[in-house]
């Protein structure tokens, strides 16, 4: 299998943004929805910033505060000696136990007709204004369902990690719809067709004990009202998506089931990309699955950034070239740069192990060692 | 304000219990939903069961199983002395960092036409015996909407602490409807009727960081899908709800808006219940919290049992007396019976506060000293 990233990586650096605000600096642009729309290749991306005029012995953090009913970023500062600061993960800074994120997402439109070169937009296509925005809005997938383009990202607040849903007919104007599902929940990707009359999304809640992370499925009839969840898949110990997983690309159908490419991490490789088969009919039905993932952080700009040794997809596009259908992958590296690689649709699918090993914790409790052996699969 | 206990509490104990098989010994009886039907109360027990058969210097963990497609009750056993093994609280065993439920729960339908003396079936009305309910099916809620009868429950297995469905015209046959909040969530309770068109619950998500244990809204049209999730109301620090919150009894319409009695955790008192009073139109509104709980664990009962200081409600009954609408609170003491106390609707709406204090997580970030304050919300 040969993957091919794009020789210009990462194809949008965050220098080539512009800031939301003067008062801003733009850190990492990655992240990025994808879809083919009127010819041309549309990126959602993510764009993280962080306050401008931060003294060395500061730490400042931006959150949306409302203030007479209108929202405006704010920043929190901290002295850097301060007890009780802890600032050892990039992402994130904690203080006495409160959590609070280092950088404010938002969510911005890029276009080009070659699907290299990008025309980002000066202004955000969608900024946290909501109270269950206030941490900001991150890692957007984007679907085209009935002539619509639905925008569903992860919100994050003080009232927890959770998947809101927006919309828009242009990319000019766009309308958010709230939360469709609570907290703790991210990497929701859509299907892009009706199955069975039901509108269907795989789902990745958290949780404090039993389930841990495991990726859901869910249906609805109007986008907006979700049920009928059912586990789908979780992690597999000792394999290259042993700590977490998540849903990646929107699902792309294929003649042989719905192809989703997901991440992946374990302890050795970090964020890797692999994927998964389910069937057309049914996607409940996991008919294959990648027993090693196709995108490994390797390349400078996936193994060394913003938070390093990631590679994370929240889009591909499939486009015809030569009678071969080849995936355009566009990844999110180092949590900081929107990066493309390149893969034949045949060599995902021929990657593919069946029957795949461990699909799902499995149902009979017969099949596997369990509760002595060391896969049980609670919790994974 | 008078809340006046059963003289012959606890009404129901695991003594009256037929078991479910006769491998199998009922431990508790307990936190049941309750509603009225027919002209008599009903009563939707949780019916807790351990194996009967268990050597001394044995752990038995009860589990529901599918062999051929048919789902039977399967007992997991450990040494006692055995490394890794922790049963150091009750209601769980930890092995090597599982979690297993040390009792199997179900369903259980019990009848009476004084509220008081209950006629238990000898069969459960619902048991365990999807893949999701593997570790058994808890905490149920009644509510009847236009003429059906919904019992939402707490379904558990490897995959989580999730929310489950099921209905009844009759209480002879019941339909399983599935998992409507995916982990990890529980003390979910419906709204008696629709409210501007749209049928309404509280949902209690748990996470494992942002956001911790808050009350939060959602929204259907058909009662199995659910979305527009709303944050409601979050903890209190220091006061008697600052450790765990949750909905209990389904909400009753008053004069005064939606009263819904729920639960509150502090490390002095236990579990205690108290009340909140939501605008009748517009549930988001919160109109007046109890600054105090109404019924703290002090009964015998209710300080020792399988866990012990604890009263905890899943339904509530209001009846006219003498021109005074008195609720008659069925609770669940010390995880291990079914207990009632009476207390006259005028006195919980008397003993709440307006304005309530810290309502919810404010959403003006001015309005509280955050994030140096010691009260700073996130995670309450």
């Amino acid at each position: 299998m040969r993957i091919e990233r794009a020789q210009m990586n990462p194809i949008i650096s965050p220098i080539h943004v512009t800031p939301s605000s003067p008062e801003m600096q733009v850190v990492s642009a990655f992240n990025a929805a994808a879809v083919s729309w009127e010819g041309e290749t549309l990126l959602m991306l993510r764009v993280a910033e962080v306050p401008r005029n931060v003294a060395d012995d500061e730490v400042a953090v931006p959150i949306v505060a409302h203030v007479d009913g209108s929202a405006h970023v704010e920043v929190r500062r901290f002295k850097r000696n301060q007890p009780g600061l802890d600032t050892s993960d990039p992402r994130a800074v904690l203080f006495n136990g409160e959590i609070f994120l280092s950088s404010l997402s938002h969510l911005r439109l890029a276009r080009s007709k070659d699907g290299y070169h990008f025309a980002i937009d000066t202004k955000p296509a969608l900024f946290p204004t909501e109270p269950y925005e206030e941490y900001g809005i991150e890692d957007p997938r984007m679907t085209v369902l009935e002539g619509r383009v639905y925008i569903n990202y992860t919100a994050v607040s003080r009232y927890g990690v959770a998947v809101a849903l927006a919309s828009t007919s242009d990319f000019v104007t766009y309308e958010k719809h709230g939360i469709i599902l609570p907290p703790e929940n991210k990497n929701v990707v859509i299907f892009p067709e009706r199955i069975g009359g039901r509108i269907v999304m795989i789902h990745r809640p958290a949780t404090t004990g039993l389930g841990g992370q495991q990726m859901w499925l869910a249906y609805s009839y109007d986008v907006l009202h979700w049920g009928q969840h059912t586990p789908l898949m979780g992690k597999r110990p000792g394999m290259w998506d042993s700590i977490r997983i998540g849903a990646g690309a929107v699902p792309m159908r294929t003649d042989y089931g719905w192809l989703e490419i997901y991440h992946g991490v374990n302890d050795e490789q970090g964020y890797c990309l692999g994927a998964v088969l389910l069937d057309l009919e049914d996607p409940s039905k996991i008919l294959a699955r990648s027993n090693l993932p196709f995108l490994i952080p390797e390349a400078e700009y996936e193994r060394t950034g913003f938070f390093g040794n990631v590679v994370f997809t929240c889009g591909a596009v499939v486009t015809e070239v030569e009678d071969e259908s080849v995936v355009r992958i566009y990844y999110g590296a180092a949590d900081q740069y929107t990066c493309r690689a390149d893969i034949d649709l045949e060599d995902i699918i021929d990657s593919l192990h069946t029957p795949a090993v461990l699909v799902r914790p499995p149902v009979n409790l017969n099949e596997v060692p369990y509760p002595t052996g060391a896969a049980c699969p609670i919790g994974e």
